[in-house]
């Protein structure tokens, strides 16, 4: 099969226009049911037909004995029936053309030899009826670019310019969680599930194609075939960055996965070789896997590895520093310029280094031209401001602090004005951000000074990220440069 | 000065029941206005005295013109006042018999040469005058157990058992705020800015003998005296656990750390091998302290390193294992008994290893049952939860989806119902968390399904600490076991 022909039927499984769910059910708990809602829940546009013998209706939706008796073209077919019955169920998809499948229905090869029988048969139905399947055993599949929630969670992102791949369908909806919570987008998501045809590095290699995606995020467990997943990837991250977040690194970890996907886990150290080969960023954690998407998806991609950082205290400063050596990230000397220019501004005593410790001084118009000097300074690639997001936290206490001795001290008028000043201050300054983000080409990271302050803030210039801790920032800059370099290694003679 | 003098000064300081506020102000803004604030505000029981030869009241409290003008004896003068006015403020203190003093003001060493002179001038009118005192340039202290709050900052934890020493007063009003955002006490904070007199050892050695204190939290940038330090520290951790961060690992940072509170700040390497012989917990960033702290101030302490986990699906599980191996954590073999039980409890096709897998199997008699049969395994020091908790989140959205569709699948009744229902399934099973912990003596800590699940809960058995990843539950584990292994190396000949 070649590659456009792959890709064509991936198209009819991330944007069809009909979907059958062979085994839709009203009974809640059931997949059957889960998968049937998430896709009407998720705001599908197309024509939706379930599929049970038993049934006049499911949900309210005609309902259809086989997928034969169904009236239009199906794009595709959505599986959850016991695995006894998939190859009589992928035959019936087949003669009626139904070109991609999401075979939700476990109980094959993860269950011992019998269930690798039947699993190594339906592969073999579906090849020579030239269908593509994902799976078995995934939690299904999402694209909200072709408004599809095939999934037997109720778990709905945003569109946004991320693919997801996960040989874990438990940990592939967590990171989807995640990314809810902290506001960011989705395009894709593949749970890959036993890949017992469609692997993980064709849903990579079709995720390079779609204009939609700008990053792509891999769980992995194990690939069965280095050497096809290598040049894969190797083609993807020229064009599109790639985080990876690899799991075996122990012994321990690595048995546990191959029981838990079947896979080879192989060395982690190959593994790791063959993700440097290729230009993969390498992780270590879901939280990294998540920041990192979330930045490449986001923001600009530092050209080289020099940081400038201000703080508006010492303490946050001296930990920034120590993370960005740890990291191999440079913070290059202050130039002349920046130290004449603020020696004007801030009291004497100040630390004339980078970073740049602003002693305290809250006046909103030195740290926008503190940030304005950091980012237009062309022996730093990034910036990271470290606690002027974050303050309405502090501003809204002592408000609330006061109140309880004395009333006269705020009245409400002044108190709510105080307020909406420090709303418009903050928001100023991550608009600004993002503005000089654009203006420079640099990624600007902000480490607010509340928690749950990792967020990304849509504003007219793009977005600004914030962080909730100094070493997030670091690793995030740390990560890019290191794609950036790769990427540099290839034009290099 | 003998160790019970200073005790008695800084129970002075930390329990005052009569304080004076010298620079105590009516504009907001003013240091001397946030600290009479924000000490009124904290709850302050005993007499409060503004200082000002200005004013008849302050926040309408009567003020006096001099602490000689004062009635009572007073415990603690807090100083706010210009650097050039302190030197005759501190012989009032002394005159009038004051023991103990916040020195807030700044102006000092972190200034330059004159400011330097100044300082060695004030100390050495205190150590002359019989009076210990604080700072300079230090943000101030918080006492929750003495109902006292004399800090810049608005900032008010609930008391607790932990005792925190910062180098940093905005680092350290950070580490509160997390805290705070936690739902964690704090029994102590004491801001040491300059260390001019009183140094952070003093307090190490103070917080160890404090009935109200099980844990000491540092962020050290630098000692003056490294044996000195040492001796204190081997002393409070036979008792008592101590956990430090350690700023200036990077040579940048340590000409940061240098730059921002002046001290010497050594070599890193001599640092950590100096906390390692004296049985404190190093951590590399500012959330492990909070996590770590936590955890020594709520869970018990595991008698070595091994590790019993159950997971609701694959993934996690394999990721953990990694993490526990990556910090020296062992995994045992899972117990024929444990296999024979739960053989006859879920599918057939479990995987039998430890991590658990129990393959989604959603029943909560199955997950107390799990639990209970890990923590009790007498092979596993610790036990590690993924994903039982943090459920309700997915409950409520997939009623939510269900509702866009069709009204009519769930009542508002049922609804509630269901809700109410994970509600107490989520509670009972936190609960038997926290009765299994003190039952068998290990920590066991949960990961929750959602983020920002990091949260300490309590209930009639104890506190249940749920973290919101994998890798922060088995780091809190590695360096509790770390710690266990220090006092084990005592009494071992």
């Amino acid at each position: 099969m070649g590659d456009a022909d792959l890709y064509r039927r991936l198209d009819a499984m991330f944007f069809p226009r009909a979907v059958a769910v062979i085994g839709a059910s009203e009974i809640p708990g059931k997949w059957g049911f889960m998968i049937i809602t998430a896709i009407m829940s998720g705001g599908f546009q197309g024509s939706l037909y379930p599929v049970n013998p038993k049934k006049e209706t499911i949900m309210g939706i005609k309902a259809y004995p086989t997928v034969a008796a169904i009236p239009e073209t199906v794009d595709l077919a959505v599986i959850t029936i016991p695995a006894a019955h998939v190859p009589q169920a992928l035959q019936d998809c087949i003669a009626k053309g139904i070109p991609s499948v999401v075979l939700i229905s476990s109980g094959f090869r993860e269950t011992g030899a019998e269930g690798a029988v039947l699993e190594a048969e339906v592969t073999r139905i579906a090849t020579a009826g030239g269908l593509t399947y994902i799976g078995p055993n995934t939690m299904g599949i999402i694209s909200t670019h072709g408004h599809l929630t095939a999934i037997g969670v109720p778990i709905f992102p945003n569109p946004g310019a991320l693919a997801i791949i996960s040989q874990s369908g438990n940990l592939g909806m967590q990171i989807i969680q995640w990314a809810i919570h902290r506001g960011m987008g989705v395009g894709f998501y593949a749970g890959t599930g036993n890949e017992a045809q469609l692997k993980a590095r064709d849903l990579l290699a079709y995720f390079g194609t779609r204009p939609e995606v700008k990053a792509v995020a891999l769980y992995l467990e194990g690939v069965d075939n280095g050497r096809a997943f290598m040049e894969t990837a190797r083609a993807v991250t020229r064009t599109k960055p790639v985080v990876a977040l690899k799991t075996g690194r122990s012994a321990t970890g690595s048995k546990a996965a191959q029981s838990h996907s079947g896979s080879m886990a192989g060395s982690y150290a190959t593994y790791s070789a063959m993700f440097k080969q290729a230009g993969i960023i390498q992780v270590s954690t879901p939280s990294e896997l998540l920041n990192v998407s979330a930045a490449l998806t986001h923001l600009p991609i530092p050209r080289s590895n020099r940081v400038g950082i201000m703080s508006l205290g010492g303490g946050w400063g001296v930990i920034t520093a120590d993370e960005c050596e740890t990291r191999g990230l440079k913070l290059p000397t202050l130039s002349p310029a920046i130290i004449e220019d603020l020696n004007r501004r801030i009291p004497p005593y100040w630390n004339r280094t980078n970073p740049i410790d602003l002693v305290g001084e809250a006046s909103p118009e030195l740290h926008l031209h503190t940030l304005d000097l950091l980012a237009h300074w062309d022996e730093v690639d990034a910036v990271i401001v470290l606690g002027v997001v974050g303050r309405l936290a502090i501003t809204e206490a002592f408000i609330t602090s006061q109140e309880k001795i004395l009333g006269r001290v705020f009245s409400r008028e002044l108190k709510l004005s105080v307020i909406k000043d420090q709303i418009q201050v903050e928001n100023r300054f991550i608009s600004e951000i993002a503005r000089q983000q654009r203006e420079t080409g640099k990624p600007i990271l902000a480490v607010s000074l509340s928690e749950g302050g990792q967020t990304l803030n849509d504003t007219d210039y793009g977005t600004a990220m914030c962080l909730s801790s100094p070493e997030e920032a670091v690793t995030i800059i740390a990560y890019m440069a290191g794609y950036q370099a790769y990427l540099n290694s290839l034009i290099t003679p």
